[in-house]
């Protein structure tokens, strides 16, 4: 078995620029990002650093949603129970998409609406402004879509409060 | 803007124990699995270290799938071009699922077999014998699968060849 002990080093390949300044703005997932319901969702940019070059990136036209891997900057430290936003109680933490984990990283599917120069546009972002991206993989719903998967605890209490959704704020309260 | 050359340290949060042995034994997705078509694939376990106790995962329980964030810990550098297996061509790395990236992160949805005392049982998990595990989240369909999303270079490759799947070995050459 390998040593635990073990780091794995990563470097932020881009950063976001969106309009969520602190956490309590963000949304709790891009799917309920204000306007994403009716197609009019704010555009976001993701800022590439000088050492990723147009190359890199360039054949992402063409893919409708992408994968931001990110580090959640702002969360320092975690438990093992965290109190999920929809109620419930205390869940553990690897069974729920909080910020505070053992390690901190975010997974997000946002909307690609296009390729630029030296920034990726998108929409439906839920990244707070200046978070460090670490890896941008494309959608491939082969791989990644499977819409009927049971959703354990989340599926109970969507079913007594009879609604399939995130909670959050759905826009921004700052700029 | 923040500095790119902050750091993000991440540490194995479990080990994967797989059937596959080696780079060339592995498949190109969990989807992709000896027996994930026939509902017949074969288990593998993901194997928690000490540091992170039964409370923070048992309530994983109930999910049929979940996401594995992993580090490509046999990958060494990485190129701004890959050549994909599919064919076509080189692509823009960001544009593909190669474990040669800035930071060698993976990601697979996995099905959840069982959550056991120390470990989760999975199933159909494309993952290396001992690869470390960064994080783990639950597959939340609301969040995570659009299986309408269009895939650039991707789709245009199958609708060339006439099937929709990833390539790569299918079952383990080693064990």
């Amino acid at each position: 078995m390998p040593d635990p002990a073990d780091a794995l080093s990563c470097h932020p390949i881009a950063f976001a620029r969106s309009p969520y300044a602190r956490r309590i703005d963000a949304p709790h997932q891009p799917t309920v990002v204000q306007g994403t319901e009716t197609g009019h969702a704010a555009d976001a940019l993701i800022v590439f650093v000088d050492g990723i070059p147009t190359e890199a990136f360039r054949d992402l036209a063409g893919f409708e949603r992408i994968w931001l891997l990110f580090a959640f900057h702002r969360s320092e430290g975690w438990k093992a129970e965290v109190k999920p936003p929809r109620g419930g109680g205390k869940r553990s933490v690897l069974a729920t998409r909080s910020p505070h984990r053992p390690n901190a990283i975010g997974l997000s599917a946002v909307e690609l609406v296009a390729v630029e120069e030296r920034a990726l546009r998108a929409r439906g972002m839920d990244l707070l402004d200046g978070t460090p991206i670490l890896d941008i993989k494309p959608y491939v719903p082969y791989a990644d879509a499977f819409p009927q998967s049971r959703a354990g605890w989340i599926d109970a209490i969507d079913a007594t409060q009879g609604r399939q959704s995130a909670p959050g704020p759905r826009r921004p309260r700052t700029r």
